[in-house]
């Protein structure tokens, strides 16, 4: 599969220091020591070992696992990384850099993920510091869950929970506390967390074909972070049962490895080594919200932090790790302590409630909405007009049904007369049923309900969108039962064609609905600034409308499937969208000129 | 290939929920509005919106895109995020659930990608709230510069740049500033930022199989979030020429896309959609250390803040974009100002210098490492003694070769005494040239560095550890030129011991060297204290030694090979390890004995 073997990198042997080449040009805190490519050592700016007067706090090993450990240097964590090659333990010359960069008087804590290249290498860097003069101390990090006590000298590999170990270490040593009390903390929490892994696939060492030990459907539990096997091969299933079986193993009480009970209180920690099919974060976060409820449900503890990131991954291996502290109070005091390392995650300290309420979805600020509508019993003079105006409006544009389709059929998809007589059609019906005709605003916010319910698509949402903003316009400009003035009229109707403007990207010419009733909305404006009768600027306006979509066939087209069609074919074809817009318009313009010139019909029986 | 088809999730359906509920958990900040499934909104927990007495800033989108948006609500930055299904823009109700939940007196602006359906939903939505008598506005960020100028409604995509406009408006708003204001910064940065992005692979929506549309060898350039086929498709090539490419496109002269000259100052954000072959940190950040000096030399523009991080996905699609905003001094402080949005990065923020100057590595405290050692011309009493006791113990080892390759052969790998004998080898050799006999410590300091030099392995660095830790002591303990007393001599063999067991991890009993030495460091130790004469207790303590070499017969294997061989053949075997430490102990033992015995020889010629 193409998908294996391809990675944007330059030459594989450079990932580690251009790795640290970006880290540095990212974060203007963090330095590199000189002596590329075998010294590769990442520190804190700020700090200079002759004068740095808290314990330092070292940490490494192989990379491969990013962002640990140099995106955890930083101000209240690591105050330095030592970084390897790819999973290859760092030299001691390396090692013993670092240590003599940025250990003072107070003296270095090395923190080591528990294998023997780190810890003979580190111990190595950590004995030449001591023959120097430097104060060392050096803690172990075996936090692996996966298998039972190992016999002798290989111990519990060392995973994801030494990035917590990190952060107590570093927060102690920066409130200022000596290098044995430092060291103290830092065992003390090696002591109480449990990790274990799982994942879908293994790794790829850079410039390494891809493994394929994991068949298809299986996943594996239990593995290291360095391409080593895990203890099971099981088939995958739902993350659910996934997390519940590796809660079961961390806490198991015939490993008995950490000492945490129900009603004890515990931090979480969800590693992504890589994705897992999607976003890293999405399912990160999915198995943190499986895993919280399983804890406190199942295992009867209170969960009181959740980390949910990548902290320490395993190259291109997919999957992720759990781990469990035990959350004393002053590890959650070590924890919450504020740092700069770019890498811990933020917004994570403080306490968490029980269980998260979600919050109530706020009701709906005009009360109207509800309220069950119903048509009036009595139309008053405006109701009157507007129900003759809309029975017009959308008679025109069922009777139109054909020919838009026609046109449609040469420029889109065909269906603009069916989409658009059906949308009519509805407003025809809800009309009669609950239009309340004698609030004009409320019943056009009703015409874009009737449209949005049955026509869907963009020209529905347009169309609602239209009608909403008209709405808002004339709840804004009228009072509530007051007739609606035809300025306040033509206001609206230039508000909705800006709404529609606005969220749907289009404007004049691009051969659009727009290019109907921009003239008509321009037109409708000046004849009535210039004191025209208003009936008779609405009966222009309209002729601009339909002069507008006639015009539509000399316009190349900038949006929709009109674009992919040829010029030739656009010149004998209107836009349908304009052509339905000019003849709505116009039919509503002259059944209310209409209307007015003869006298009002008796009122409907209720 | 399995890894195609495998996820670590539960019902594809359920990834947008189940991802809010682990976020909302996560972070004890952030919270979220009831309604799922239909409505998913991420808010933040302390504003409710009657009573919130700033704008909030509002954005959203389909989903898929993660930590985007979600992952940014937080003081500072975003109120609310609107999350739609994956690639799915949200319904108008959720979008209004949300303005009403967080938006106060102030008014609400609203972040939109340029995409029809978020123009659309959100524009309806703002319509229906400013109906409700919200104040409302609406920025469209269009930042993609990989193709040239759209005609019409289309127009340009809005990608990873969005997150900046994000903090820019979520600082404006945090700082007090009116709804206009605060649009009017938004509408400004979307001017000044250009995105684009490159791809090894295309995205798959959950429970769909993976496209294969991009073959081997290919990466698409200039493609969107959404799976939308990108502007081009080329051969893979390193990270510096695609990095260089982009940028070109970002800032070519020809679409004019961003208004950034040579002499401007810009901000840089390298976005990570997901892994490209490693873990996604370490690529992004080789990116961005490639990214610095093209557009500092190349382009002539000054990197004052670089952003690198997944910070707007598209599902599993492999590769990354790379932003250009022009750094205006307001922009940078507001994208400078605090945040408690916990995936904008921390650590970014402050001027960086002009260029990373590596800090040079420290040199060694210890003057003597830097000075050319050399045998002294005239051996002192200790340093005779000394020689005599180093040149028995090597030549034991010597002859004790081929015995101990054939121990190992039965219980290891067959080497033991070939690599002992090479690193006894080169003791006799460097003893010669240059061992400052005189100086006890400094002569066990180059034990170790000669075994080192040429042994390798786990037995090289243990030995070497075994020296170092020795001489840390022995100059801790003793002044530089007085002889060293028989007690000092065991404090120092004691102390060896203990960094071995420390960081080899063995212990008594693991059938390891320690089998031979801890019994001997035991027994020394006591007959000194009890007043015993020093040799006698030196050659008793050798008996000891071969004695507990002998008993590794009856140990099981707790390390290293050993552990893989059947318990019969075990029990014939001793150790080699262990043997070869007895051996030359005892070696050294009877020959100080012997030396101390007689009149001392004459002193060597120079």
């Amino acid at each position: 599969m193409a998908f294996e073997s391809k990675k944007l990198i330059n030459n594989p042997n450079d990932v580690v220091t251009e790795f640290i080449e970006g880290l540095v040009e990212t974060y203007p805190g963090l330095q590199y020591l000189d002596g590329f490519p075998e010294v590769k050592v990442v520190l804190r700016g700020d700090v200079s070992g002759p004068t740095y007067d808290k314990v330092a706090v070292i940490s490494g090993g192989g990379s491969g696992h990013e962002p640990a450990h140099a995106g955890f240097v930083g101000d209240g964590m690591l105050t330095a990384a030592i970084c390897g090659d790819v999973f290859a333990s760092p030299p001691v010359a390396s090692i013993l850099a670092g240590i003599r960069a940025v250990t003072g008087p107070m003296g270095c804590l090395l923190i080591v993920k528990n294998y023997t290249g780190d810890r003979l290498n580190f111990g190595l860097a950590a004995e030449e510091a001591k023959s120097e003069g430097y104060k060392v101390e050096m803690v172990i990090v075996g936090d692996d869950c996966a298998l039972p006590p190992p016999r002798g000298i290989a111990g519990r590999r060392g995973l994801a929970g030494t990035i917590l170990v990190h952060k107590i270490a570093g927060a102690a040593a920066a409130s200022g506390l000596p290098l044995s009390d430092v060291a103290a903390e830092a065992r003390h929490a090696c002591g109480v967390v449990g990790t274990m892994g799982v994942a879908l696939s293994v790794c790829t060492l850079p410039g390494q074909p891809k493994s394929d030990r994991l068949g298809p459907g299986k996943m594996e539990l239990g593995l290291g972070i360095h391409g080593e096997p895990g203890a099971v091969v099981a088939d995958i299933q739902p993350v659910d049962l996934v997390v519940s079986h590796v809660l079961n193993r961390i806490l198991s009480s015939e490993t008995n490895y950490v000492p945490i009970k129900r009603g004890s209180r515990v931090v979480l920690m969800i590693n992504g080594y890589a994705i897992l099919g999607g976003t890293p974060v999405m399912e990160l976060m999915i198995a943190a919200g499986k895993a919280v409820p399983i804890l406190q449900l199942e295992h009867g503890v209170a969960v009181v932090r959740v980390y949910t990131g990548s902290f320490m991954t395993s190259l291109d291996m997919a999957g992720f790790s759990i781990s469990i502290m035990k959350a004393e109070q002053a590890i959650l005091q070590r924890l919450d302590a504020a740092t700069k390392a770019p890498h811990w995650p933020v917004g994570v300290d403080g306490d968490h409630p029980p269980a998260k309420i979600p919050v109530p979805v706020p009701p709906s600020r005009s009360a109207k909405n509800d309220e069950v509508l119903s048509r009036p019993e009595q139309l008053n003079e405006q109701g009157r007009a507007l129900e003759v105006a809309i029975e017009a409006a959308v008679s025109a544009v069922i009777q139109l049904k054909d020919s838009l389709n026609e046109w449609d059929s040469k420029v889109g998809d065909g269906d603009c007369g069916s989409t658009m007589a059906r949308g009519a059609t509805a407003i025809q019906q809800d009309l009669k049923k609950y239009y309340p005709l004698n609030d004009a605003a409320e019943t056009i916010n009703e015409i874009g309900s009737s449209i949005r319910r049955v026509m869907g698509g963009t020209s529905g949402i347009l169309y609602d969108i239209f009608c909403k903003a008209a709405y808002a316009r004339l709840k804004l400009n009228s009072q509530s039962d007051a007739a609606i003035t035809p300025l306040q009229w033509a206001d609206a109707f230039e508000g909705a064609i800006s709404a529609v403007m606005l969220y749907g990207g289009a404007a004049a010419g691009y051969r659009t609905m727009l290019d109907a009733l921009i003239p008509a909305s321009t037109l409708l404006k000046q004849r009535l600034s210039g004191g025209d009768d208003p009936l008779d600027a609405f009966v222009k306006s309209a002729d601009a409308a339909v002069a507008g979509a006639e015009s539509t066939k000399q316009m190349e087209p900038q949006a929709g499937r009109s674009t992919y069609v040829s010029a030739d074919m656009l010149t004998s074809v209107p836009d349908p969208g304009a052509m339905a817009a000019a003849s709505w318009y116009r039919a509503a313009a002259l059944a209310l000129n209409h209307h007015n010139s003869k006298p009002p019909p008796p009122a409907p029986a209720p």
